[in-house]
């Protein structure tokens, strides 16, 4: 499967996903499914948790707390979860506060594995 | 239930929780309860994920995905919940890589009212 279809697949598979994106940590997206009623700023969004999300995987680090593997941040309009995929990249899965962020958070695990060889 | 009582009966009543800290987002610990037995740095633990949580409150800010509520870290040898009470103040469950953490999560939404009030 290629990674715009994995990447399909978990969107049409969670209710109330929005969107999925692989990112690097520089804030580049490498590939983008959004739904289409979506209106958020996907870009912007991106490249401000890239930054976030580097700063967590130093402080990681710094406190001894191991390799970062995935973040979840809840707000009061979303729901977002980050999966480390490699060194360089990682997996966003972005959704409505009402979605069913179990779901979309085992579906973006069990699909990381995947995406990592895709784009290894 | 005092604070620190508060932060007792969550660490007691989770599978795997090491630590529960109330901590302001200057890295300053207002009270914290950690098991014996854990060995971690639980004072830079803190002030480095305090930094990142900054981070992300201004980011979900900018991005307009609205005011930050809860954030979770899993790193391979940890997972952290963060939930925030006020402007100020948040607080923080440290726990084992196998523990409980949709437990420990609930836990700290369901307290965090009564965390928020006592700390008012």
């Amino acid at each position: 499967m290629s990674i715009r279809d994995t990447l399909r697949d978990i969107v049409g598979n969670v209710e109330g996903a929005l969107a999925a994106v692989i990112m690097a940590y520089d804030g580049i997206s490498i590939d983008e499914i959004m739904v289409p009623q979506s209106e958020f700023d996907l870009q912007s969004l991106a490249v401000e948790y890239a930054t976030v999300l580097k700063e967590i995987k130093r402080a990681a680090e710094l406190v001894k707390a191991g390799a970062m593997e995935e973040v979840a941040i809840t707000t009061n309009q979303t729901r977002v979860a980050f999966r480390v995929l490699n060194e360089d990249l990682f997996a966003v899965l972005i959704m409505a506060k009402d979605g069913n962020f179990g779901k979309g958070r085992y579906l973006l695990r069990l699909k990381a594995y995947d995406l990592a060889r895709e784009l290894a």
